[in-house]
């Protein structure tokens, strides 16, 4: 059956694969599926066919037959639990997989997300600075915290598993802010990460895109 | 087999059930599944016992034979998993029940942690005003999408589910701000989920902990 993810039709990124289309790219590379992708143009995101799909008006999408569903994280779940290759077998460890997908989206994003607020929402404000400085406290600390628990490991808990694509994924919008690299371990985890072929096809996929629609 | 979670010895909000421990209680609750509290005092939550628990230092956990979870979500889905009772049988209406489950908490919640980030840790700073109607417009545009979607439904996607849980308590955080109260489909639903006989016990639980703690 035919699946079909929605895509920017041109992300602010350009193609630098910051836009959470990537960790849904990503993952059905690492488990060998094809796919095709809607590009949605800025005017069509409040429109009645794009809010059927996400009514929050967000990419990424995913249909097959007849389930659709929105969300990164939720989509990067269910391709590991359709297909093999994302998540382990034993039980337990599986469990610590899917814990690890929303320590990353609940715990770790949003101070990451914020910073981007600050940046370009809050451009011109003058508490700008300051602010800024308290968002990078806030993710200096997760970081601090994600670092130790990380330690020498490879991989976030035992073998790669889908909760390794969207920690990686999100840590690599800190790419250049010296944030992330202050961490070596964590640096050197999202490299690892990116290092994939799996990830370098998607990578190349996205921004084959920008390129093409820009 | 024992279940074990953290709760704070002394919660901020007085026993009002805005900890993250109640999605875990009320979960267990609808499931009728018994449970034992580890109560965490302040000046535990950094200590290496709790770090074992969890590395960024929150409640709840979640601890059953060799098994430690945290994270509510992911704490909230093993639970719909282990169990009967929070998960459609049907594959695909169970992909959406998890997909709101983390529209829950990466889409929704996000602004409105971000409001008592606001109210609390921003306050007496010169922009506090301007930063909470900021805020308070990210909400409503949420609330406004959520409750388009929702419509005269009883639940998130069907019978009620894990998400429920997850969407109803976070919402519940808006009880009194006049937010949730602008969107009456809203509001009703919260109101029905904390009618459940499984939310009334998981609030006298975690009331009665804190009227015996503090």
């Amino acid at each position: 059956m035919t699946i079909t993810i929605t895509a920017f039709e041109a992300a602010l990124d350009k193609g630098r694969g910051l836009a959470r289309d990537m960790r849904v790219r990503w993952a059905l590379e690492e488990v060998g599926q094809p796919y095709a992708v809607r590009y949605v143009a800025w005017e069509e995101f409040k429109e009645e066919a794009h809010l059927a799909r996400n009514p929050f008006a967000q990419i990424p999408t995913y249909e097959e037959g007849d389930l659709t569903l929105f969300e990164s994280g939720a989509i990067v779940l269910h391709i590991a639990e359709r297909f093999p290759g994302l998540l382990p077998q034993d039980a337990a460890a599986r469990a610590r997989a899917i814990m690890w997908m929303f320590a990353a989206l609940s715990t770790v994003e949003p101070p990451i997300i914020d910073r981007d607020v600050v940046k370009y929402a809050e451009r011109g404000k003058i508490w700008q600075g300051e602010r800024l400085a308290m968002t990078d406290a806030r993710i200096r600390g997760r970081l601090r915290q994600l670092s130790a628990r990380l330690g020498e490991s490879e991989w976030l808990d035992g073998a790669f598993s889908a909760a390794d694509i969207i920690m990686a994924h999100l840590l690599s919008r800190l790419e250049g802010s010296g944030l992330l690299e202050e961490r070596a371990n964590l640096a050197a985890y999202v490299a690892r990460a990116e290092a994939r072929p799996a990830y370098q096809r998607a990578f190349a996929a996205q921004k084959a895109a920008w390129e093409a629609n820009t």
